[in-house]
């Protein structure tokens, strides 16, 4: 009988409420003979306080023993910035090579954007994770002094690009368009432009039913509010993937509803998913906060984990309760998280 | 009597064009005792072809007896992705030292933008100019292996980060609102965002009137299309300006109307002024492009030499040429330059 050993990291801000609400979802999805055992891991920012520790050896191994990560939201104002996102959010991300960061956007019927004449908005950004100047490499001398230098090195191997640029092929080949776009920032970044680049043209061969362009970072931040409807499927680094799928996630409704997944495409660590928004202190603890984002999160663990039917499920959910949304009160984050249960089971 | 000697780069594409309307607005502006002295220079793409030669030390030599620059566009589809960028836009810059890229974002009446509800748009970003992820640092090995390896290295220094904080408060200070935004990726890229950080808050406070805050980059894309008028200046790192100021330009009403300058506040070496649109090869010739992105440029290289009445008229006499475009049949590049000498004359 099939099983689901998930691993569970509500954390810090409206991360446990969000997090409450996509286990709702999730065990009203699950057929009754897949058997859901779940472990929660208190990390964040008051395990941080209390101890000193973000992301321990021990809590890695014990992670690892799961077949997926459901995270909430890592962040408090009361921390130093960088502490936890480097020290927890990141580590993982390394630790557990998850070179494909998936961030699809899709504007939804019934739900606003900021763009004017509602644009279809359909694409999914394939942003690699575990390189470029993510990597912490880099340093500081001479610190405070009028003659500190700090630097900040991007990291590209032909390794790490060619399988997050393969994963996004193989993504574009599934998809009705079969539209794939690299961006990048060659024309100034040209080491790693061009090992990007060349990687990208040697791929594409073995994909000729897949139409390629390439698009300056810059230009794709234009495109996205002029014209977001000639986006496929994206490829991307790191650093990029993050400026564009925030923007993404504007154009397309908003954080409120923006998923991601943290893949390890291989298996041979868990993938992690999470919503795209922060903890939002100000709004922690208030019932205020949308789930809808970790619920689409927890829609893309079912379908990387084999459950597609159940993945169609909660897609479909979302989409007919956003479209019902317009001109009704708003409701609790639980309120939303039981009428997408509602949904999903009936 | 007063004079300005200009050097005057066509360059490539709708260059040659929208710089002749440039130069048309800025004869009809200046006052009769001002002697405009200006001297051609063919770079680009058509010199680069038949020398191999981008900018040469003569040729710095030649353009730094000018008392500023005005460029139209530089680049071609016949040359490599980055030997024009860096070989002669990037060099320029670092050459004569233009760390203040200044790139002001006003959304005028009757203009058109993607974004619902015509947000008051009125921010300037200044971007540094001479450090980050632009200088060239880096390398590659092992390439077109399987086992390259390519970096590019962000340089930070104190003394650069000062001087374009500095610069940016300054600016704060002189405008109404007196409020200025830093732009970056600090809880990531943690050594280059900790120099950037404790400068700002350093030098913020020998301006106390000047209201400060902070935002990633991520999430400054997402306040510049739902909240774009939460901006009054906003400091940022070279590449992160590259990419906000795009994406500046597309919500305040396109790149066709997006102005810059690349300056050098001591005046050691001559400011450079261009359109933020590249040469747009797909309509060169045909007198299709809007020559109003280049004849602001003009309006800020005025101002930079001085020129406070007549930089007003010209910005004066754009607003006015927007507002009356609604509804009218498409002009010529030349008909809009027409236009606008007439206007700034009058
Ligand atoms: C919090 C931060 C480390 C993270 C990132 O930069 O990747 C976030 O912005 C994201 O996009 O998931
Ligand atoms: C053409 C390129 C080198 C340049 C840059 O990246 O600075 C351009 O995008 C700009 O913004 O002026």
């Amino acid at each position: 009988s099939r099983s689901i050993n998930l691993a569970v990291i509500p954390g810090d801000g409206i991360g446990q409420e969000v997090v409450a609400e996509g286990l709702k979802v999730l065990s009203a999805v699950l057929p009754q003979d897949v058997k859901l055992e779940t472990k929660d891991f208190d990390f964040g920012a008051r395990r941080y306080q209390a101890t000193g520790e973000t992301l321990t050896d021990a809590d890695l191994d014990a992670l690892k023993k799961h077949d997926a990560i459901l995270l909430g939201a890592i962040g408090d104002p009361s921390v130093p910035s960088g502490v936890l996102e480097r020290g927890f959010l990141l580590k993982l991300r390394f630790a557990f090579d998850h070179h494909v960061n998936l961030r699809p956007s899709k504007l939804l019927p019934g739900v606003d954007t900021p763009l004017k004449g509602e644009p279809a908005i359909d694409f999914v950004v394939v942003r690699e994770g575990t390189e470029g100047p993510y990597t912490g490499n880099g340093g500081t001398i001479r610190k405070g002094t009028e003659h500190e230098v700090a630097t900040e090195v991007s990291v590209n191997t032909a390794f790490g690009v060619e399988r997050v640029v393969r994963d996004a092929f193989a993504r574009a080949q599934a998809r009705p368009r079969k539209k794939l776009t690299l961006v990048h920032k060659n024309n100034v970044l040209t080491f790693a432009g061009h090992l990007w680049t060349n990687i990208f043209n040697k791929v594409a061969e073995e994909f000729p039913e897949v139409t390629t362009d390439y698009i300056h970072v810059d230009a794709a931040t234009i495109y996205l509010v002029t014209d977001p409807a000639r986006f496929d499927v994206i490829v991307t680094d790191n650093l990029f993937g993050d400026i564009i799928t925030d923007l993404a996630a504007a154009v397309s409704g908003g954080i409120g509803v923006a998923a991601s997944g943290n893949i390890n495409p291989s298996g041979e660590f868990p993938s992690m998913f999470e919503p795209v928004h922060g903890s939002a202190p100000d709004i922690a603890g208030q019932g205020k906060a949308d789930p809808t984002a970790t619920v689409l999160s927890v829609a893309l663990l079912l379908r990387h984990l084999g459950f597609e039917a159940e993945a169609a499920r909660i897609d479909e959910a979302v989409t007919a309760d956003l479209a019902e949304r317009t001109g009704k009160p708003a409701r609790s984050t639980s309120e939303i998280g039981d009428a997408l249960a509602v949904r999903v089971a009936g």
